[in-house]
């Protein structure tokens, strides 16, 4: 039913039921693409805002992406019905609208293109999309093949439906001159001052062929008829009726008829996006719709994408893991690097995250990134809740509620990027700010840390105010009294994390500083937030401390635990009683909770969290990006059979069971899998399907430096892989700073790691100034367990 | 196809797929409910702003009621599915979703129900439901009849769709406490200032069974299978699953099976609506979910809907406008004056109209809602955008953008309720505004009428700023210079009205001064106005005059010509050569255009209404509200046939054609009918379906006060029928202030008009002293044509 091929550069389902909402995505720096296996899209560009092509059947709410999204009928999608002009038998492809039992079914997902081969009747229509590198469109083809051994007539029709576009005015029709179905539409405004940000919006969606059609339909109601979308009433008659839309609901349906010879085949090609007027239609015409072009395209796509591929390339013995860190974890990871979510005002924290992971891509990129960060540093220290991408951007949605943790991600952003380059001339540059004030990257980093420690309450824990990392916590502090367990251990993590820098720019001085001031913030923590057993989450503005023995529902939290040990508040002992509570209370057989028990109803000195289903989102789920960051604190105590057994569960997949309790191919690592898989084990599992999370940087991170410890530092690189114990072996080949690095990792009979280098014995685990080109052979030879 | 039942208070239609869009709707003071004949439904209830209990499958954009609204599949709605056990033939009343094809179908509308009868497989379904008179709730009574010679078994499935309930949190299952389906949401917010707002609403949906059922289904997905909604897979088993939504669509879908007899029939109830908690739930069951209680709650709305009847009867040659006006036009009117198109802050303009015409039902309504108003009057004289209904309600939408024609409606809506009530003593209240001043209402209207006299430029026109009457002429004043011609002559209108009531009230200088003020703004309009057959719509910021000979779109509008006469700017001479030129431009089969020819792209200088579809909303569309104000105006000139033949068209379905090409039953007044019947036969007279409109009083008062001519002053009432020449008699039955007036009007053989009252002869067309309790009989005799 589901299987990797190519070396699971692509991943293939054969069926269109068993994962009903399993997809793949495609992107470019100026749209995005996420669609089904059963043909549902969901498409988005930059206009700067986000912007829709292809739209529901109604009005639809504009809002951040949304997990779990639902499909139904009038679902945005790409179809193609075939009727057979003989019998008047009809199937669509790849399985919506028609739904008709296929007697072939394969859905392949591949790093740069898309793909379905259905079968039916004798047909197989195969259907592929692609992106160009830089413009917004989806470059279709279909192909048709007669797979029997006479004669066929057919009728194909291309249904690519436009949905309601504006209540503004929408039309659309045939247009000759463009060759295609085009849709109009007019973005409305109210306040006249909000004119002249629409007034250039491509209002309009084409679906252009590159063969004319024998006839069109371009109104919605006209093409279903009383037969709906599993039977349109036009597809009965001979021809569809040529209808334009006028002020209805418009779409594209095109009609080919053809006559195929036994095994003859058919292909055609379509484009299909967005555009401001009639002249640019006719640009993306000529650019686009060839042939050649499609072939240009792929393979300038392929190429970008390529560009993504990462630092990192393993084999194990877990071949699933071996594909998926290959082949699709870096392509998220570039994915969240280049195109930030499609927003304008990524959160700081998101932007960081996003942009740390960029540093195994293309370094730079995340140089970049901190850069603009610090560029919009306030004149406290403070970093904003959301960093401002384009012009005239607002802060919008949840960044409009103020949060206490952004400065952290500074330096664990900075930790990353200077372990992979060394660069610390970044922290030399000279920076004014958006607000005027101008200091060093080092001055704004000392600014930011001066801010964590000054943004603590008289215990010496961190304010919380309306939230930290964990975004809806809402309540605990808006009176400006609550604190948050998590944000005071994850400061003490930033300060030592700064004064590591410190020491390696040569400040002592200021290292001491920071290193004390970590060791005063974790001294606090432990006073006031460690519990027995483990660490508290917070304490409320009631002054009621909260994820604690006493409580029912949310009692033990994960990013306590797992940032405490990060930033080293807890002690052996202390980390000897928290694992196995959380070992007994989080883990699950989908992951680690990252709460447990879900809240079940509000909890009003918590906040918007406890509103949340339970078990799904924030609310006690199996919330990936807290399970990354554990999985860190597990590597760098040297914990590698939890962190690999947590990581594993990350990636869905192992099993074919497993997939489809989750629901998704494992190409991506979605920001959540259901928990509450005591109250609710139906559901337990199942995947958001939203591959915009913080989670892949650190998941990666963790395989590069943690699994293989493969880690840079200012001199060169450490060698310290962590394979689990089950494992005998491991081949890694990992790029840093130009070079190659081939190690084979081996159990061997010492007590003692032993590295060999190009054939030499390493004193420590280290290899010094590194050479850009070359290629080195190392072999690690680890004890057996 | 289409019939009027019982006195034209019930229309039914006998095909769901003539008019596919065409319903009725129900409301009462806290709910609204639109469905179609095919059983999909739109309704809304206020906590206080507007929320759903059923919901679009995704999610849906909060918004003001939309016109022209589209279905499609899984849009909300009210189905019953049937299966004969026996041979598992399948299909759904009334229409929807199955869609088969019907032996017998009637959708029947009555004032205070709504209802359908549907026969397939000899198997008769009656679906019908109402309204309580006050709380939030729908009662359905769904009934089965064998009507074949032999036993049946069957399988009765009402299916209740709750949609996309919350992206928060959504889960559904079978109560057996409440005995129903209970769906659960939670509004969502971010802002933790805003949870408050959230936290008493409504957020649970139920449908309760009066009786058991035996088996249910809360998922959607679990309930269409890969069947889809035409077929779902679930119905071809032999009972539904009983599974459980958790984050997953929840629904309502429950099974009866029942043997019957022939002959026999079985009837069930059942309840369907939003409740806070289990509590309420139980509560509303407890209270309405019986026989009698059904039978009670349809006595009082009947008697609530009774409430709102009007005060005319007509028998006319024209039997569908007497079933128009006797029993769907005051329904509309009502529904207009109670609930105030269902929002907290109705646009001035709207709030003054939709009260004024209940002058004509419950004047004491009409009385409150112009205190209400002027008591939100600004410091200035100025009117607000909009008048504030519930506490913490805010000015939203349109009304966040400045018009300047608020003032103008203060005077219009009291000339109706005084000549109504003559109630002049209204004007002595004294009233503290929300701004703190105090004057007596008397002063406030004099304030607003010179707050008019000075919004003009230095020729004397009105300025537009953002726009007047027409809500999208936003660009055509927003530097503060541009002007209004059709405000400009209506400002004359309302001084005049105004200084009207000042002479009636004694106070003859004060009338003076209105009056010349009035006479002042006639001259500047024939100044700068008059083009030579027309007035000008306005003059832009920019000094363009436009609604002009030159201009090839938006030539001529509607609204400056019927308010030149009205308010006096248009002499004799200069109406003589007004109204040919509106019959030549503006005249369509489907009544007169609100301006012509239609504006097919944006002219920046107008503003949004340039932007709509061209013949739709307020670009060149049946716009009735203006053509209303024509009508008016037309009978104040005695243009009787001109007014009949425009009021007329108003009504859908003079016959089954034009019923059908406009596409609604003739139980309401749309807010317009798509215009562009030269550029877009195919669509043009389309209803807009919606039934919020300033229209309706103003249509009710051209019948009392034009056709009928039965208009009251201080003293008593005027007697001056306007019957179209084709007419020979019309009988008619005026309520007027707690008297009852029997008139016949008949055309005689004298060349002047002859009124016999109660026996005697009037010397003049008035009847004074009128005696509350007392039936007048009056004989009318006018001219032959």
């Amino acid at each position: 039913m589901l299987r990797a091929t190519n070396n699971g550069d692509r991943y293939e389902l054969t069926s269109p039921t068993a994962m009903p909402k399993a997809g793949g995505f495609l992107w470019n720096q100026r749209m995005m693409i996420q669609v089904t296996c059963r043909g549902y899209a969901t498409s988005q560009f930059m206009q700067p805002e986000p912007a829709k092509y292809a739209n529901a059947p109604n009005l639809e709410m504009k809002t951040f992406m949304q997990p779990e999204q639902n499909y139904y009928a009038h679902h945005p999608g790409r179809f193609v019905y075939v009727k057979d002009e003989e019998t008047g038998e009809l199937f669509s492809a790849p399985f919506e609208p028609v739904r008709a039992k296929l007697d072939r079914f394969a859905f392949s997902v591949g790093k740069s293109d898309i793909s379905w081969t259905v079968e039916k009747l004798d047909i197989r229509v195969e259907m592929a999309f692609l992106l160009p590198t830089h413009d917004v469109a989806e470059l279709w083809s279909i192909k048709v093949t007669n797979l029997s051994n006479r004669e066929r007539k057919l009728s194909i029709y291309p249904y690519f439906p436009f949905g309601y576009m504006s209540w503004m005015s929408q039309e659309a029709e045939w247009d000759e001159k463009v060759g295609g179905i085009v849709g109009s539409g007019k973005t409305p405004y109210q306040k006249a001052e909000d004119y002249p940000k629409t007034k250039f919006l491509k209002d309009k969606s084409y679906f252009l062929c590159e063969e004319k059609p024998v006839s069109w339909e371009a109104k919605q109601k006209a093409f279903e008829g009383e037969g709906g979308l599993h039977a349109p009433s036009s597809l009965k008659e001979a021809q569809l009726s040529n209808s334009d839309a006028r002020y209805e609901t418009p779409t594209a349906i095109v009609q080919y008829r053809v006559t195929l010879k036994a095994n003859e085949e058919k292909a055609y090609r379509f484009l299909f996006g967005p555009a401001l007027d009639e002249a640019e239609i006719l640009d993306m015409r000529k650019k686009y719709l060839s042939k050649e072009a499609f072939a240009k395209a792929a393979k300038d796509y392929q190429e970008y994408i390529e560009r993504g591929s990462g630092c990192l390339k393993i084999e194990t013995p877990d071949r699933d893991l071996d594909n998926f860190v290959n082949n699709w974890l870096p392509r998220q990871m570039y994915y969240h690097g280049d195109v930030n979510r499609l927003t304008t005002d990524p959160q700081t924290r998101n932007y960081l995250q996003d942009n740390m992971g960029m540093s195994f891509i293309k370094p730079e990129v995340a140089r970049n990134a901190i850069l603009r960060a610090v560029s919009q540093q306030e004149k406290t220290g403070a970093m904003p809740d959301g960093i401002l991408l384009a012009e005239g951007a607002e802060l919008k949605y949840i960044n409009q509620v103020p949060h206490t943790d952004h400065c952290v991600w500074l330096p664990v952003a900075l930790e990353i990027y200077l372990s992979e380059t060394g660069d610390y001339a970044l922290l030399d540059e000279k920076i004014t700010s958006m607000h005027g004030d101008t200091y060093t990257v080092f001055e704004r980093f000392s600014r930011a840390m001066d801010w964590l420690l000054s943004a603590r309450d008289h215990r010496g824990l961190s304010f919380i105010a309306q939230g930290d990392w964990c975004d809806p916590m809402n309540m605990v502090g808006p009176k400006g009294i609550g604190v948050s367990g998590w944000l005071t251990v994850a400061t003490a993590y930033a300060l030592n994390l700064w004064a590591a820098v410190c020491d390696a720019s040569g400040k002592p001085d200021v290292a001491a500083k920071y290193r004390n001031g970590a060791k005063e913030v974790n001294e606090c923590a432990n006073k006031h937030l460690w519990d027995g057993d483990w660490y508290a989450r917070g304490i409320t503005d009631g002054g009621v401390s909260f994820g604690i023995k006493q409580d029912k529902e949310g009692r033990i939290w994960l990013n306590p635990q797992a940032w405490s040990i990060l930033g080293g508040a807890a002690s052996t002992e202390q980390i000897a009683k928290m694992l196995p509570q959380v070992d007994e209370q989080l883990s699950t057989p989908y992951g680690v909770l990252m709460f447990a028990p879900p809240y079940m109803s509000m909890r009003e000195d918590v906040g918007r969290v406890t509103q949340k289903y339970p078990g799904q989102g924030e609310n006690g789920s199996v919330y990936n990006h807290a399970g990354a960051f554990y999985v860190w604190a597990l590597y760098t105590i040297s914990q590698s059979d939890r962190a690999y057994t947590i990581l594993r569960q990350m990636i869905p997949g192992p099993s074919e069971e497993d997939c489809i309790q989750r629901g998704q191919l494992p190409v991506y690592i979605p920001n959540y899998y259901r928990g509450g898989w005591k109250l609710y084990p139906r559901t337990a599992g199942r995947s958001s399907q939203l591959f915009n999370t913080g989670t892949v940087s650190w998941a990666y991170r963790c395989l590069v430096e943690g699994l293989c410890g493969l880690r840079g530092d200012k001199e060169g690189l450490w060698v310290r892989p962590q394979m689990p114990s089950a494992w005998e072996e491991m081949k890694v080949t990992r790029s840093f700073r130009g070079a190659t690095f081939e190690v084979q990792v081996k159990r061997g009979e010492g007590k003692e790691v032993k590295i060999v280098c190009d054939g030499k014995t390493l004193e420590e685990p280290f290899i010094k100034n590194v050479e850009t080109g070359k290629t080195y052979e190392v072999e690690v030879e680890v004890p057996s367990v």
